[in-house]
């Protein structure tokens, strides 16, 4: 951390800050610059908080210099981390595709678009059994009786499943029935939450929420890392910006600054991204030339019928005419799908 | 609702639309323009989801009309709703300003500083118990000892107490020591703590998401309300910004907007949205001659001390110095202080 | 264009708006709906302002039909539109790339790096004679010299130049030396030098603004166009957000979009969208895989002494190599490079 | 500057950096913390690129130290500038209120306006000559004869006018027609177009650009003050966010920040920045008490039939009634109006 002195502080306000400094149990470091002076604190300043500095007489600014972050970090853990889905390996060579409905809404449906997508070579089911809806009339998901239908469709294919997890002492339940625990972009700084999932006994997916910088998507990981749960993959899913004719903008550059800045997997949602059923293939194939380690794809057998986000589904051919280009760039990156 | 269908969209598929809407239980009309056919929905377009109809071949985007919160809506109670917080009352005349530390710390800092803000005229006295921290490694309050602390200090000083609660299973412990639950930004969109509020036996403090609308605040007061808790005051606190000066945006035109979309009581939260202790100040007094009912203000004796916020608590002597110049604003839009 | 009249408006508030509809020389249509009454405007809503109806007694909102581009339209012009510059058929099946250093700093630099280009197949070589720089004290470029420089490389090297044109009068004189005149970010709206741009004789580079939406991108294209100048091209380089860790968020999302919303070629710059080296390969290979219809890359032979943006320049070596995966994605995708 | 360094970066890249900081002529101070090394570049980095260090091999990143503005600096310049329009002194005691049509559209309406505007006070007439407009077919101002209109006017009724000006070309005619030179909020990086202005003989009112910081504004002011001319007014205008219930968000925050960082005057647009009528009284009280040296406020007299922008004037009357309440406002803040 280092602390900029206002031009022309005096001398003893420098002191003062310096003997603040050394009193938290830091060691400083003076630098005197043409106009201004820096103070350098050394040690762990993970412990610190800018405010304790920030607030002393004739202090300017503060300038973190570690990333916030430690178990996430690539730093702490320089080789990949591969987080194992039943046989699917997220993070390794092969890249990862789950696909399903937005919402559960029947045994009939889920079974439909599953038998669909696992004919497309998937092999984890995406569906939510609770939905976080803007609009408390809004269809909110069928919730437990969401998770047995899940249940029932992964023992009837040999399918995994990832859904949605809202609410902290939800997360034993959801546990009995997936195998990937999904935080929903609106939930990533939910601690709480974070807090639980980091003892939970499944993998972590953790979206980054649409006003949320990669930083704090890696603090929300650092949670559940440091509460225990080593195995955490990360999606970039949109966040929001003043452009109206997608519903968030997908910001692809996460995925190549998140794979340096940590050895977590990295997946990527073009479908709530974009909220428009014609940009999930482009966007699909831009993830993965971009480096994503998995993708998670809304698909709808009969999307005019969907009760929550049908725009963005694809149909089962549609959903398989593109796993067919995914294939092409998946080759020419180097990697297998 | 209105559909629009693209240009050259033939009769055929505006006539599946009009099907469709129909379908449904709605009425359907259709208006022929120069270039396109658009086709109203009538009925209640809240109780019907966008996507069912962009899905429809030949449909080029969907507008919709009514506003989609209802209980929180003026149309809905024109009046202004005045909500109780012991003897203050927050919507009224009078201005609220509720003041105090961000963290409660200790019986004796809380105590000090309720002291403070009480003598400068403040009934209700701010402080956190459970703090939401982007850090897992940064102070996260005190928990319930923190509730016992502010239980303490209301008793001994007559004060009503606002504090934070962050989960569901929380509600009922923070009910008996607080007299108004603040929802913090992050936690705007934790519908299941929201309808968990609509049954709590005390008013609500829903403070915006840094990265909501004004649709998505009210759509958030709406799951309070539609609980069964008419009991709801709005709170400003800045938003998300490529501006880096300041930590949030204050969006001061959120008050004059909200008090016309809605009934509830708005104030503003001018410590956390700008996070500088210089720019409380001016911001507060923006707010109240912008209409704000009340002030959420951070004060701290020993700021350099603080655990949390430091940079932005006021210390009690400028506090007081504020109140003087709020009173002088507040006579001058008719309002009392 | 359609008018929502306020719940309640009266009869006579809903006639006077009529009214005002037909005395403007536009049809009018009625729709009950069963809480609000709409209005629908019946001709040509572009050459209306939504403000005529706005102020108008009883108006809630004005939601507008038409696309207010025209002539950027792929309405207007289905077909790609495929821009010739020199032999390079930019929109075509063949991706163009486009590459070179930032800024012109001298004769040695330009040639050395338009030789490397070249020798990895590039065509249009770029480079800036006037820079646009936030600082009064930066780097501003060599101006009129600059352009000589470009000029004499081009005929050396038969290559194309692309260059910025900052200011209407400088149109002619940059026009005698390019072969493509690019408008930059912050000059997206600068509507007398695009309306200058409409009566040049060489085809414009359109640069999408930080801030700008996608429908204001084709509004400025439009002022090109309807001036006169058919041959526009769109970039997409990068919008503002909140994130910090790049310069700017690159909105590959923007070249599906644009693609279907107009028939204008379509490409993207990574290097100024991000501002990190190491983030303009991956970005290159997604955007190519997202469909865009070429590139536009800052490459230096000498990074650490480049005047202007050193820290997102590839080295030559570096950018031959990324040319070589950039043509196993175009395969991939059914296009050329 | 700090340069930091990569974690474990070896000795001999942290010398190469030291070599190259003294190679360009500054002096290098190295500081080693715990995890990472730092070397601070002493000297002024203004005259510096970050990029220059940012290529180096094991350098993390960069962090600026000083403003990077100068002549804009209340360092430079610790008191107040007072900008003279005429016998209006902007930026002292006084509150500067300027009122008048978006656009000046006819002699008759620009009299009947600033006759109405005068009998309020007002001093300085505001009226649009030029009219960026984001679509060519919009009405695009009446040019040189709407400057002649505003001369007329200006000599009729003793007012001084300010109006903008679009392109360099344009400085010298517009300066023999207005008192003060508008820079709009689409030009404020029209860098051309400001160091024309810094030669210009009137005073210069700069808009803040709608996606820029307040850094960017203050260096685009010194692109005026560093070209000779010092008479600069600043103005907030809203910039642009995800919210979709105003047109802009006006960032009132600003007003202090700027008058923190910078000695020139700060005035707010609350027409522009909000969009809506009923949010310039609020916001225009809100904008005295946060500190405003000036307002600037679309006034017409049949916003029904403005050939821009009427949504967001007041009526005469209404903006009389305005100027009453500002002016007691004015009086709690220590201001006069």
């Amino acid at each position: 951390m280092i602390i900029v002195m206002r031009r022309g502080a005096p001398p003893e306000q420098v002191e003062a800050v310096r003997q603040r400094i050394l009193a938290m149990g830091f060691k400083a470091h003076l630098s005197q610059g043409e106009e201004q002076t820096l103070l350098g604190v050394i040690g762990d300043e993970r412990r610190l908080s800018a405010g304790v500095f920030e607030i002393l007489p004739g202090v300017e600014k503060i300038l973190p210099i570690l990333k916030p972050f430690r178990m996430a970090s690539r730093d702490f853990h320089p080789s990949d981390t591969v987080v194992q889905v039943g046989a699917e390996r997220v993070g390794a060579k092969g890249v990862a595709v789950m696909a399903g409905p937005c919402a559960v809404e029947s045994y009939e449906q889920t079974l439909a678009i599953a038998q669909a997508v696992k004919a497309s070579g998937v092999r984890i089911l995406r569906g939510g059994a609770y939905k976080p809806r803007t609009s408390p009339y809004a269809f909110q998901g069928l919730g437990p009786k969401g998770l047995e239908i899940l249940s029932a469709v992964r023992k009837e294919l040999d399918l995994k499943i990832v859904t949605e997890v809202l609410t902290p002492s939800d997360v034993e339940l959801v546990c009995r029935h997936a195998d990937l625990l999904q935080v929903g972009a609106r939930n990533m700084q939910n601690f709480t939450l974070l807090a639980e999932l980091g003892k939970a006994s499944k993998p972590v997916l953790l979206k980054r929420g649409m006003m949320s910088t990669l930083e704090e998507l890696l603090m929300s990981a650092e949670y559940v890392l440091s509460n225990g749960n080593p195995h955490v993959i990360l999606c970039e899913r949109g966040i929001r910006t003043f452009e109206r004719y997608t519903r968030n903008t997908l910001d692809l550059s996460a995925v190549p600054l998140l794979k340096k800045l940590s050895h977590l997997p990295v997946i990527v949602d073009p479908s709530h991204a974009t909220g428009v059923k014609d940009l999930v293939g482009p966007m699909s194939l831009a993830a993965l030339a971009a480096g994503a380690d998995g993708l998670l794809i809304d698909v709808h057998h009969l999307p005019e019928q969907a009760l929550c986000d049908g725009a963005q589904a694809l149909l089962p051919a549609d959903f398989a005419d593109l796993v067919g280009k995914l294939k092409g760039v998946a080759t020419a990156v180097g990697r297998t799908l």
